[in-house]
């Protein structure tokens, strides 16, 4: 790369800083209007860590998914110094940084926030950061929600009555169970989002949103001494001892940037720093989606849905309702959609024959493409499926993961890009199954807003536009949460009040760029009527049947590796 | 090809022809022990005529199906003589000939046989052979089903409560109605079966298993004037001015070969001409598959199955019933599954991507071989799926040709191989749900025996024998529909004094190539649960969704079409 040396100029700048699954992403922002001046990108040279322990090269149990605390600061020493020479914005003019990150992606630390895995434990599986999708501590989550029914604790409902197993309880409670003595060592238990701005200002800050939506903080509280001694008697104090500390709401600053920090950046010293936030959230910010009823969708392999309504609405099958957990005064509402763009990668993947990919390669199209120009003007219900889109199970609003996928209707005559069709319209129809479930449960949706890499793909996004009968609008930026994280820069900098008049001058949205057709939105009417049968009935109908065949595939398989 | 000078032997020998949808196909068998000796096949010059008609070039409507009578000629006139020289044997010691063809294939014909398409109507489309496939005469096979259940005529129970639309009536019914002078000069309506005897014999027959499957003959009568004309005024006469003939029993003598038919075939006059006969069904003599209980899947891109029954019971959904419609004695039970390796076929050519065909050309196999290697070892009920094999209909047990396939448990985890073991075995539990409606419904199956192109694929035998928990027992001749005519010549010539006695000499059986595995019987009775309740819901439940499907298909494609 060619380094430009930085111009002088009167502007000032922020820096955010974006923790995805696979890398980290950098970009400089003008604080006056949002312009994306630079960016760069660092993968994690570790990535996901799901097979042997990088210390000890020992196998890890299946559903394990750690990384590496060493991975994430290369991306503060790489990708920051990389995305300002980009910018070519001399480092003097940045006045804040925020970061933003996976969740819930925690780790077990000192006092002093350095990680367990870097502290004399690394041979040792427990001691090491758990990703989000780490989904080995399902039996924990399993008690963890048996017994908060059994005890009508409170706060359950805002989870859509459940907690996931991906989030901080269960996976803490799998430590303590499978590793007593790391868990009698861990000090602090902290998200990944917390830990980075640690790193940052060299202080312990905690934010309202991943302990809102990740922590069970409701109402000024974690779940009660009582509960979770109940869950295990040695898991008591575990929200007193190891994550209680004052919370920080999103957008103001935790700290300042340490010397040491400041040389690892190439950012000027003492510079504000933002409370931690979540990738989805932050890109509200990005969208100009935090008014109250601007729904965000962040589509890409799975799907999040954040909006903010002006009271707490009790909405069956949502991830959480958290006080502040978008932006301060309304309450951040979360759904998910658990695969989205995964379902199609999967059919173009397996479900395409090899003389469409020659077809393709000759048209110098990639299979989307192909695809879409085979179906795009099939006319609505043409083919004749129907699918559900729970290839990776139901987030929401059915919050369970046993659920898998259907397709209905099909004939000899049925063709892959019908297929294609049908799942992006599952989608679409599992979107405003959300949509509906938010409007029925009291929280207002006046905007749909997409973000995320399946913007772009147009096919779709009219599709959206008219199985939910509402424009769809879009964010302008390509990396939401890198703006997002930079708009909460300059407002923990100080340049605005809040984020919301942030989001305002930094944001940017093209509304309405897909608008209904009410002819097809008629006809998407009838194959959505279709889709909730089949939603009943595999879903909520007393026939479990999908349950049965999960446990008949488990069991099957179990009992075949215990043979071989 | 170089012809070999015929032998001179002191065997006798007869000639069976197949006349199957693309080609026919003719085999030289040995009286004494039905040692098939040589075969040829001719492919049909036309086809399927489906697009537009010969003589004209006009195009057909969508649904039709038709054939050429020269085509069929041309069978007699090169495969016959081509079988001969294949075999060595000399011409002059045929005994006998005999015919199958698809059914119900049938044609409008002069009084002297001649077809009305090839007596100065060639210009008309319904003056042409209707295959057996013809699907456009759905809206006469709705009423006259819903008029046989108004009147409550006795027949309709025969049919599993279903006239099907491919059959004579229906297919007749169209003609009156769309092409009255074409009717009008109908002298006879005829199934091929019956017309190429009358091209061998010179004499007009009817033979009992095509009468009575297709004919509705039953009780020793076609259904009644008063019925008939209720239909419509004009069809009053129809089953007495162009059907009614004395019924020739299957294996008897139709007639001897004419010095015309000899110099054609190159075989000796005045040798014997068995009656016709339908494919699936003589081929149970090449199977030893006559004596009751025996039932016989004749499988290929579908599957028809035929069994004997000592007493006539009321099976629902079975496709006919019919006293001798296999051999005289005994009633012959006729059921069938609209697709089975064509949903196989539309797998391997639809669902399996460019790197698994790669994959098979480096290890020289097909994508059957290919995905067979991936997916036979895993344990039954490993992929979590179950599918509905309705891509073409249900013909038995529901008979309703608007239903639809289905696969459930999808999960991003799925591959090609694991959704096409499920569509296997999709078939089975098809072909199982036939069996056990038979034997509830009287008729006893002890053995169940596999001929066709589908019974080399081991897996798919295996899972049969696994699902159904039978032995799975292969007819041996790879041509049993060839070779089944052939015995039925014999009988015709009198070298045996039945069919039953000649199929013990002359046909073949492998039993038991294929034993149920406990472990996996049990293991699929769990899934064929899976598979009844999906049966019923989507097939016989109250919520008629694959119907409301394929109307919301229909019309998108309607109005689509007519808007362009």
């Amino acid at each position: 790369m060619t380094v430009t040396p930085p111009t002088r100029d009167p502007e000032s700048y922020v820096v955010g800083v974006d923790f995805g699954t696979l890398s980290g992403r950098a970009v400089v922002v003008r604080v006056r209007d949002g312009e994306e001046l630079g960016s760069a990108v660092h993968e994690y040279p570790h990535g996901v860590i799901d097979r042997v322990l990088p210390t000890t090269g020992a196998p890890l149990p299946p559903d394990w998914a750690l990384q590496h605390p060493e991975d994430w600061r290369e991306v503060l020493r790489t990708a920051v110094p990389a995305a300002l020479a980009a910018a070519s914005v001399d480092p003097a003019a940045v006045v804040g940084i925020a970061t933003d990150f996976t969740a819930c992606t925690v780790l077990p630390v000192r006092g002093d926030g350095t990680p367990l895995a870097e502290s004399g434990l690394g041979d040792r599986p427990h001691a090491w950061p758990k990703l989000w999708k780490h989904h080995a501590a399902q039996g924990q989550a399993d008690r963890i929600n048996h017994l908060a029914h059994a005890r009508a604790e409170k706060w359950i409902s805002r989870y859509g009555g459940r907690i996931s197993a991906e989030w901080q309880y269960a996976k803490a409670l799998q430590v303590l169970e499978e590793d007593p003595d790391t868990y009698a060592v861990t000090e602090r238990w902290i998200e990944a989002a917390d830990w980075i701005v640690w790193q940052l200002t060299g202080v312990e800050t905690r934010n309202t949103c991943t302990a809102g939506y990740k922590g069970i903080h409701q109402d000024g509280h974690y779940p009660s001494e009582d509960y979770l001694g109940a869950l295990h008697p040695g898991f008591a104090d575990f929200a007193r001892t190891r994550l209680e500390h004052p919370l920080s709401p999103l957008g103001s600053r935790a700290g300042s940037l340490t010397a040491e920090a400041a040389a690892r950046t190439g950012l000027p010293e003492g510079i504000a720093v933002a409370a931690g936030n979540v990738d989805a959230h932050v890109a509200a910010a990005a969208a100009q989606a935090v008014e109250n009823g601007r729904l965000l969708a962040v589509m890409g392999t799975s799907t999040c849905h954040v909006v903010n309504g002006a009271a707490l609405a009790d909405v069956p099958g949502i991830c959480g309702v958290v006080d502040g957990g978008i932006v301060e005064g309304a309450y951040g509402y979360e759904a998910g959609q658990s695969a989205v763009g995964d379902i199609f990668a999967w059919w173009l993947g397996q479900g395409v024959p090899a003389g469409y990919a020659a077809e393709a390669e000759a048209a110098g199209e990639d299979l989307h493409q192909l695809l879409t120009r085979k179906i795009a003007d099939q006319p609505v219900g043409g083919h004749g499926l129907v699918a559900l889109d729970w290839m990776n199970g139901n987030r929401s609003t059915l919050v369970d993961h046993h659920l898998s996928g259907v397709v209905v209707g099909l004939t000899l005559a049925t063709r892959p890009e019908e297929i294609y069709r049908a799942l992006l319209e599952a989608t679409a129809f599992g979107t405003r199954t959300i949509v509906d479930a938010l409007e029925q449960g009291g929280v207002p949706v006046h905007e749909f807003i997409v973000t995320g890499g399946l913007k772009k793909n147009a096919l779709l996004m009219q599709i959206y536009a008219d199985v939910l009968r509402r424009p769809v609008s879009l964010a302008v930026s390509a990396q939401g949460p890198a703006l997002g994280s930079a708009i909460h820069a300059a407002v923990a900098a100080g340049a605005y009040p809040d984020v919301r008049t942030a989001a305002s001058a930094m944001g940017r949205v093209d509304r309405a760029v897909y608008r209904p057709d009410p002819a097809r939105a008629d006809a998407y009417d009838a194959l959505y009527a279709e889709y909730r049968l089949l939603h009943d009935h595999f879903g909520t109908g007393p026939d479990r049947q999908m349950h049965r065949l999960r446990a008949i595939r488990n069991h099957a398989l179990t009992a075949h590796n215990s043979e071989v």
